[in-house]
């Protein structure tokens, strides 16, 4: 018996953590997979069934896990590719293209598609209060798969252009220094009074958000289980809650 | 008898449109609320039942409804904000927090929640493939808050510093011409070449989903229903599909 008209492929986005905030949609792609893959934490939070197969991988091994979930599913299986977050933010949507650009002509005929999820920025900038309520722009901290200059430049823009700012992979044990020179970067671009709140582990069992200036941040405020989010020049505290206002005068 | 004691707001996001891209954390509130206020399409998705009073409103009133479902809660109500997408993006949440900072100053003291949605530029990017797949900016192209030369700005430093970006409000009756700009704008910061995507009515029915490159992009493919997302120079195309790998090299 050969399973190969009925195989596909879901790219599904489980949220920040708390499971509350997992679509309806996903749940129920969750409920129909055959074999489910991706970075060992978020696998963990698959419930087991008969049936299902979960295939539960180490990080940094992206285009591995994109190739074998397509192989799989142009075998006729049901694949749910799991990302924390949003997968088509900084996670695993974007592999799974690339891995399918790289393989198997045919791998073009499978059915893939891409389940959204509450990405962590925005997770977080509810629990702040509406940081992001202005146009914003979201950048990846992390030197793995860019040189760390093209970073600097975009803080540098971005700074220039009044955007709020959300940073994912902030910092990490094997870079401690580069936020550090996010920070001075930013301060220069924004101003030492700009409002910068610190994420950790948000919708999770001990979540943490702390808010200062970008004067008073410290490098150490940060690691990769920290959501940062810089306000623009308008961003203020109001009561418990920071928020960026609707509205903008120009910035010149 | 005084309800004073446990009256909240919650500011919820619905998604899209499409009523399984809706969180349970969401559903569930709906289901504790007492009073709905919005605007009048998105009160229009809240199904309704006894004990619960919905109140639907225009658009460009968002200060006069934020202040009124203060009001409520204060009295006591147990009021949920509804924004379609993610209400921390170009929707209500910033609007309660001016209301909250322009009221009474006992409003500080309420139960102020907000509660994440999937944003449309992001449920646009799940049906393209993954053309956020890299660092990314969201601009509001509506000049009703801001002034139009602090857009073009935007969009000229954001294409300088190699974002993909996301368009909410491209195209109104109001100000037709604007978005012709823009592309003209994106052309020169960007590259003709570079591929622009358009997508109408996302996650509802008669979605369409429309991908040019910017020379051959109209100003008519958009309108207010439109999300529109362009990618950074390494978006490409990988079957029907359009993607942006999560690696770059320096613009420079």
């Amino acid at each position: 018996m050969t399973l190969s008209n009925t195989g596909w492929i879901a790219i599904a986005g489980l949220g920040p953590g708390d499971e509350s905030m997992v679509t309806a949609q996903v749940q129920d792609i969750l409920a129909e997979a055959t074999d489910i893959v991706g970075y060992i934490p978020y696998v963990k939070r698959i419930l087991p069934r008969p049936g299902l197969t979960l295939h539960a991988t180490d990080n940094r091994v992206e285009i591995e896990r994109a190739t074998h979930a397509l192989e799989m599913a142009a075998s006729g299986r049901r694949v749910v590719v799991v990302s924390s977050g949003d997968p088509g933010v900084f996670a695993m949507a974007s592999a799974v293209f690339e891995a399918l650009e790289a393989g198997k002509p045919e791998w073009l005929d499978l059915d893939i598609q891409v389940l959204p999820g509450i990405t962590a920025m925005l997770a977080a900038s509810a629990r702040i209060g509406a940081p992001m309520g202005h146009d914003f722009a979201a950048i990846n901290l992390s030197d793995n798969l860019k040189p760390w200059s093209l970073i600097e430049k975009r803080l540098r823009l971005a700074g220039e252009a009044g955007f709020a700012m959300g940073f994912y992979n902030p910092r990490s044990k094997s870079r401690p220094h580069q936020f550090g020179r996010a920070l001075e970067i930013l301060r220069q671009a924004c101003g030492g009074d700009t409002l910068i709140s610190f994420a950790r582990d948000v919708s999770k069992p001990g979540e943490t958000i702390t808010t200062v200036t970008l004067n008073e941040a410290r490098p150490e405020m940060a690691d990769m289980r920290t959501v940062v989010i810089v306000g623009n020049s308008d961003t203020r505290r109001v009561g418990r809650y920071v928020y960026t206002p609707r509205f903008a005068k120009d910035v010149d």
